[in-house]
């Protein structure tokens, strides 16, 4: 894992140190030394992270923090402050202007070296996510970019696993009333207990009897439910080798003991939001993607989807010989309801129909609204008895109860359906689509409110 | 970075010592003494990585390994094979049936961690991927598990940077004709050569004269551009503590001197199997994400999206005190098109009209389909004299040119547009779409073929 860096300070002494410490770790490395020539290389450049000093004429590095996070341009661009003095009220101002991680002078080596690695990492599974939220929706671009900020970071669910329960319960007290915090005391029972909570952060010591704390956080990251759970150590002087092995093991953060108070809430507050981003991220995806498949009234799949469903069920039912089954349906009389009661009441009726559809079909069959009053439901390994069976309990629970559409009494609706099944390697959708339509037009010719089997 | 890892040997002493080393990096292990039960376990579990010995009884690594990767439920786990014997040939067939990397026996350590380490990343970033990707199209699950194997490798763009023109000619004779293979002996020039050209797969020589070669590494992947563009080194074995740090890096593979034609061969199409691979994931996500956004018979943006970026625009309109304009457009008599000719022609109609709209609004415009025959421009910092000037650029394309739609002449189509601008900060979307609505009632009212502006 490498990133560009920027390193941003007013002292060329100070540039010239970082920038060969992380030149040696082959960062690419740029230089600003001003705050406003940090922001425009920020603008200009795809910087990975920038390590910004406090401590600057005109421009000091919180000011510059508030404007990287301001713009939606820069705001992604992990910052990394340097302050001066160990001054816990330092660290806080600069998360609260909304800087990502922070070290004190002189910089040591490791805690540089862990730190830009973790943000490196953090970039990298960021930029991926983000860009696939934009392609759906480049609408939504500056609210994804803004998103960050705007996460709420309280009432997080926080577990301390440690097997010294004084000084987990001294933890906690940091944390809460602002999270709810549970303690572990078992290390051993760590995998039986982030399974079962939804925890958003672990905090683990390194000081643990009889276990190896790593040993803890590569159980919790190998398992499929808790791998991006950020993980936080809490190590003494003597544990730093070890905690640059387990930065290499996907750990997120850090903290040194004695534990000052702020420093903890701060570092878990920023795990939280990242988690939650990232999770509002996979979201967003996800349901642009849902969105591309699913029909806006009713909820079932859309033309689109079964279209492309129907030619690979065909493809597959064909080379495996087994049989399938296609039902087209078709409200009856589905223009007089619009033309009677409006389309309101149409649209209230389709969603209606659409319910019972989709709780009379199996869970094998795929239900798909394909344009106005006509559906279809797709069934695999489905034989024509069963076929018949599944038809005729759509049909009868569309039939035996009214419509509840907001007046006096109930509205009958009846649906007629065709159905057909694949009978041989020659079949192609459209074909099977044909065979099941006449049916169809059978059901509607024969008098409605039934289902026509094709006879061919 | 860790991973949950399953051990298939059939010799118990061979699992154990796998077992401890792998334990002693934290990594999670699973252990199988023969192929059947491998094959159980990882339909079963979530297993990251399998390490598959060749030589075992009944079921031999090649068999094992082909029908792991012949089930889409385990298909993209990769598969790291260990052949007892240094043969070239066993290495072939191991990539015939679908490994995804190998290793000889005695297993060395550091070629083991480092190719356990590389898998286990490559892993990650594609269950990120496919996760994406299955979620829009459960249809296409088997489509796109299968999609791995079905990749083609060959006609690969690959480039060789070695200071020795003699070393890298003698790698090109080992990839042509197969792939095109440029070659690049000034590594200074690598970033300018690599961004020029559509590479799948660099191969940088340990053995650069005054050039660091991890830096040539760390350069192209610092690159937004190349990013994700494999990268295989060419080492020596004095190399080896630098291939370790290079891989940290991100560094995809390795392979020592003297270089073996056929595995080099295989390392190649490994990595150009992978990368196109990702690349079909990431476009089949993007097309989804597209298709959710966009009305399929003209390629503008849908309803939806438009409901969307009409909130998000007119709410950033408001809060920054610009102009917006809302240009609602109907074609005219349009329902006798479809009566007339049929809906073949009038889908034809849509199409060309979408086309004109497309090239009469600005860059920074945005035409969506609303329904059937009715379209909407949303125009950002527009004041009324610009919203005209649109809106009757797009009237003429449309009235001042026949549509071609396949008859002896063309048809004659024209368009009623009404437009409206976003005058306070209390009008909501729906206020500004009433307003264009009644403009366009009264240009259909005064015969057509107009612009009526919203005179409120």
């Amino acid at each position: 894992m490498t990133a560009r860096v920027l390193i941003v300070d007013d002292i060329p002494t100070n540039v010239r140190l970082l920038e060969a410490r992380l030149a040696a770790e082959y960062y690419e490395v740029l230089t600003a030394s001003s705050g406003p020539q940090a922001i425009e290389i920020c603008n200009r450049n795809d910087v990975d992270i920038v390590l910004l000093d406090v401590m600057m004429p005109d421009m000091d590095g919180f000011e510059v923090c508030r404007r990287l996070k301001a713009s939606p341009r820069t705001n992604h661009i992990p910052v990394l402050m340097i302050t001066a003095l160990d001054q816990p009220s330092d660290k806080v101002r600069g998360l609260e202007v909304g800087a990502d991680d922070f070290l004190t002078k002189p910089v040591d080596d490791m805690q540089l070296m862990a730190r830009v690695k973790s943000l490196a990492r953090l970039k990298t599974l960021t930029d991926e996510l983000r860009a696939r939220a934009l392609t759906g929706q480049q609408i939504a671009i500056e609210d994804a970019l803004r998103a960050m900020d705007n996460v709420d970071t309280g009432g997080g669910h926080v577990l301390v696993i440690d097997t010294d329960a004084r000084h987990a319960e001294r933890i906690k007290t940091y944390l809460v009333p602002e999270h709810s915090v549970d303690v572990l005391v078992q290390p051993a029972d760590a995998v039986f207990q982030v399974t079962g909570a939804p925890y958003e952060v672990v905090l683990v010591a390194m000081a643990l009897e009889n276990f190896d704390p790593l040993r803890v956080c590569s159980q919790i990251r190998t398992l499929e439910h808790t791998r991006t759970l950020p993980i936080i150590l809490i190590a003494d002087e003597t544990d730093r080798p070890k905690v640059v092995r387990a930065l290499d093991l996907g750990i997120n953060d850090f903290i040194m003991r004695p534990v000052e108070r702020n420093e903890l809430a701060a570092r878990v507050r920023t795990q939280i939001r990242r988690q939650r981003y990232a999770l509002e991220l996979r979201q967003s995806v996800n349901n642009t993607m849902a969105m591309a498949v699913t029909d806006d009234l009713t909820g079932l799949y859309n033309r689109r989807y079964f279209e492309r469903h129907l030619h690979v069920m065909l493809s597959k039912a064909q080379s495996q010989g087994r049989d399938m089954a296609v039902m087209i349906l078709d409200i009856d009389h589905f223009k007089a309801v619009n033309d009677t009661y409006g389309h309101h009441v149409g649209d209230s009726v389709l969603k209606e129909f659409a319910q019972r559809l989709r709780r009379s079909v199996r869970g094998v069959d795929l239900a798909c609204r394909f344009g106005g009053e006509e559906f279809v439901v797709l069934m695999p390994d489905t034989d024509m008895g069963q076929a018949e069976a599944v038809a005729e309990r759509v049909r009868r629970a569309i039939a035996e109860q009214g419509f509840d559409v907001g007046g006096d009494r109930p509205m009958w609706v009846t649906v007629s359906a065709g159905v057909t099944l694949n009978e041989s390697v020659s079949d192609t959708p459209a074909v099977l689509m044909k065979r099941a339509d006449v049916a169809l037009y059978r059901a509607k010719r024969q008098g409605r409110n039934q289902v026509v089997f094709d006879a061919a």
